[in-house]
């Protein structure tokens, strides 16, 4: 068994943690609502599609609009009630795509994609978790702004939460799609795979949506037979991570490999294999001989992988 | 600290472990699926809304139709692949509401909702994890005939596992919504509470869905907090379940409270209070001197608390 490697304090999971109050009994209260919005240190996000709009700056660039700066930014299509922050009402506002594509040209502002801006550090950590829960909401709100029960034009209701059919009087409520994501490990090594999309060197925790009717351990069983071949047993919860791309939810697990040959479905992956917890461990650390890479640590799967590089089998205890 | 009770051999999740191999790879395949419509042995579920269509008997109930069975029973409006137990393809049929309705007028048939079929055991035990699966599907299929993105009219296509949109060309997946349901605990008692629509005896587990930039951790302490004003701190997983009332997956944990005094969201609660260990062994063995209850073995509720029942604050380690 190889020595606990260290890999230094563990890392922040990225997008959770948030220190928002949603405060969602209020959602309903018009009064409530019409004082957040002109609440002098009221905050907004404003969202379009992919790209969020920031403050440009040297150092940490400020994603926090006043409601009147976000407006002058284009047409609101949507505003969102996030929740509280010291008693200061946080919004998001949903710009279209290509308005916000439009603003890339102006230099008092910085366009960004709430990846990069996390993986950057581009604005102060708190910000993360308001700007997952923004994007999400304002994604969900772009793409269902029609009924799909009836097909009529839905409206927006309770600041954000749920949108309201007229026509068949349907109510929708914002859609979160469980993933799971997980290692299958069988003694010192486990498997990791490559999508087409990953950057060359990049290797990755195996992952895939939950069905309807599977428990998430029946999920993790299912997707890793799928893609590589391998059957499990024991499947052990490890953490879970908002992950507003556009609104899944990553549940991440450890799970017993049962059997040894990697079968890989070339329709989901690149490539597929086992790595030993000394390789992983060098990946971590960027400090791998060919330059192989894990996700960096605002992604779960970082931490999934560092739990068993430093936990080894017990991360099933 | 309590002796460990006596509540006898764990009883099984419902609607988990399902036996089908879901045969995802082949639900773009006509040619196959062409076969497994005709396929000797093929099974269907027939299902309107919340209503299970079975074959009456004294004893256990059949659930399984032949394909031209189904079509008699009604007009079936969408027809989906659930996969393969022992090589023989299942199928679910989606039937109108009213014409399953109709239904319980034969007495060749008997006509019932799927909480009722596993509480009270009318159907084999194999049959719970593919009937979740349709009814999940299905009700899916039912809500979304329209294109939430524009409004057109969408088409089933893979077998049932997405719709399309001929008009924008949106691809739509069947949701899956996640739902946390979880023991706050303190010691040696926990919280539980009545929903308006319980029946009187009955206690269970305080529950919500999961939102949008939320972790499964998060979710629970907000639920908790919103419900009875108690902050937690630790979250631990314990399992899940799939549950199609109508869509979702309930990911049970337990949760440290940090503060005693409850205080009922009366909106959404009926009531809630503290309970002791020895008072909810007797709950769980139906020995409760006022006769109140837990949930039955069905619902994960009821091993969420058994756990803690048997486990005390060892459902922490």
């Amino acid at each position: 068994v190889s020595a606990r490697p260290d890999l230094g304090p563990p890392p922040r999971l990225g997008y959770a943690a948030s220190r928002l109050d949603r405060a969602a009994g209020l959602r309903g209260d018009e009064a409530a609502l019409k004082q957040f919005s002109e609440h002098p240190r009221a905050g907004v996000y404003a969202i379009g599609g992919e790209f969020v709009v920031l403050k440009s700056a040297t150092g940490e660039c400020d994603p926090q609009f006043t409601p009147a700066e976000a407006r002058a930014l284009g047409v609101v299509r949507e505003s969102v009630f996030l929740g509280l922050m010291e008693q200061a009402p946080r919004f998001g506002f949903g710009l279209d795509a290509q308005a916000v594509e439009a603003l890339k040209s102006r230099n008092d502002l910085k366009i960004s994609d709430l990846r990069s801006i996390a993986v950057q550090g581009m604005v102060a950590a708190e910000h993360l978790p308001p700007l997952a829960e923004a994007k999400a909401l304002l994604g969900w709100h772009a793409r269902h702004r029609f009924c799909p029960n009836c097909g009529a034009k839905t409206e927006l209701v309770q600041a954000g939460w749920r949108r309201d059919c007229p026509a068949c009087k349907a109510e929708h409520f914002p859609r979160t799609d469980p993933v799971v994501i997980m290692l299958a490990i069988a003694g010192e090594r486990c498997v990791l795979g490559r999508s087409y999309r990953f950057v060359p060197t990049m290797w990755s925790c195996l992952a895939g949506f939950a069905e309807p009717g599977e428990s998430i351990e029946e999920a993790v069983r299912r997707e890793v037979l799928e893609e590589v071949g391998i059957a499990c047993g024991r499947v052990r919860y490890f953490a879970s991570q908002p992950w507003p791309f556009p609104s899944s939810i990553m549940i991440g697990c450890h799970a017993q490999a049962l059997s040894d040959t990697v079968v890989v479905d070339r329709e989901e992956l690149e490539d597929a294999r086992w790595f030993e917890r000394d390789e992983l461990a060098a990946m971590l650390k960027r400090q791998h001989p060919q330059g192989l890479t894990a996700p960096p640590p605002i992604a779960i799967a970082h931490h999934i992988i560092r739990n068993f590089v430093e936990a080894g089998c017990d991360v099933f205890r």
